[in-house]
């Protein structure tokens, strides 16, 4: 079988070398940027292009997802199978005569930072199914963690991500910001954050809550509502709160 | 030096387990849970004592916040240095005519999990130097991040804590909400949660934001508002957004 990724970001690169570890030959790796296809190739030995594009049994599109439908075109393969990478774009998006899929890994790549493969969660959709198990095939390749998932499921997951990840780093931000007024190096706060991390790999998240407002204690709620000067602080602050208390509301009145 | 520690909940067995194991010699633990403390004894081959509490040179109250002032009660003696373990109270609950001092270490601590003592960061305040000096050495000897800081302090330590960590489990019990919903395994999440907190312990959290809200990708922003139903995870949701579109606003428009 042949593959051709299309892309030269973070995300090409990283799909590019986890094929490659896994002894998943890629035939070429395709795009615009002639610097950045050039340091993958040299990295991981895949012979790149700018404007041959290989005929190929697979191609995965590997590129931002505004640029998904316009760089689908340029595939005028009929007897071939095309997949994005996005979690937010739907394969219809893909604009051509040939079949259409997702691969979609969910991970955050940035070109630095090695990554073990294995740990990636692949979530697939295929039209049919004998495309469905060749991707399949091959995501098992690098991972375990594989599942089949519609459009709207993926657009779930991307939302779980971002309640777990996007805005759990913003959380972050903006406690630097209160350790930062205070002189308090953040640093301080890694390893409790590492261990709040660490407890969701072995309970629920739901179990493992603590903190003043599921121990509903008003008073220390009221002293650090009267420290917080930001507006946007103040709102997360008032609006977890509330969630937390909420979600464990019957559970309390039941002790 | 003669050390007594008071309490026999999870802060008290891992302190008495942080000083033992670096050669700090524990005279006596004392409490009122014969069990407990019958436990810790047999573990760290502490003498305990849930009627007669020794003579000591230090005293450290290891027991919930509101039982403070009344535990602090009982040491009668006037030529010792008395330390509480909290965040959230002021030296000046300590109720006796003794040296008061707080030694706060900053972690979540469960009775089960063994942890890393020398990544713990300790927090210190007392009321003269040298007493500050005795209790530096003491942490010293457990943890290299060891710092001073007042009641004031204390507080924004505990707030920055409740923003990274409470709240962020939070988020992780909603996001679970999320998954669980479409009968997405939440283990799928964790190595991208993981990989969000490893990120921030090379970069600052600021400059490691990713997502649609600060791309100001409203397209994906408002498909993602119509996925939530659950009234609590919509005003998350709308509080974080704003918050991270506000913390990058002006960056965005320079670019």
């Amino acid at each position: 079988m042949k593959i051709v990724i299309i892309g030269s970001g973070n995300v090409a690169f990283h799909l590019a070398k986890a094929f490659t570890q896994n002894e998943i030959s890629v035939s070429q790796i395709f795009g615009r940027n002639e610097t950045d296809l050039k340091e993958i190739s040299e990295v991981l030995g895949i012979p790149f292009s700018t404007e041959k594009l290989l005929d190929a049994d697979l191609y995965v599109i590997a590129v931002k997802d505004e640029s998904i439908e316009e760089v689908s075109k340029i595939i005028k393969e009929k007897n071939c199978l095309v997949a994005h990478t996005s979690g937010s774009v739907e394969i219809e998006k893909l604009i051509g005569n040939y079949r259409k899929a997702s691969f979609y890994p969910l991970q955050t790549f940035s070109k630095t930072k090695s990554l073990d493969y294995d740990k990636i969660p692949f979530f697939l959709e295929a039209k049919n199914d004998q495309d469905f198990d060749l991707l399949k095939k091959l995501a098992q390749k690098i991972s375990p963690k594989v599942m089949k998932s519609t459009f709207e499921q993926r657009k779930y997951i991307h939302l779980t991500a971002v309640f777990a990840c996007n805005f759990t780093n913003h959380l972050f931000a903006k406690a630097k910001e209160i350790s930062d007024s205070q002189n308090i190096p953040f640093d301080y706060f890694l390893p409790l954050i590492d261990e709040t991390v660490e407890k969701i790999h072995q309970i629920s998240p739901k179990d493992a809550q603590t903190g003043p407002a599921i121990r509903q204690d008003e008073k220390i709620l009221n002293s650090h509502k009267k420290l917080i000067k930001d507006k946007d602080a103040k709102d997360i602050f008032e609006v977890m709160n509330t969630s937390i208390k909420n979600m464990y509301k019957n559970q309390n009145s039941e002790l």
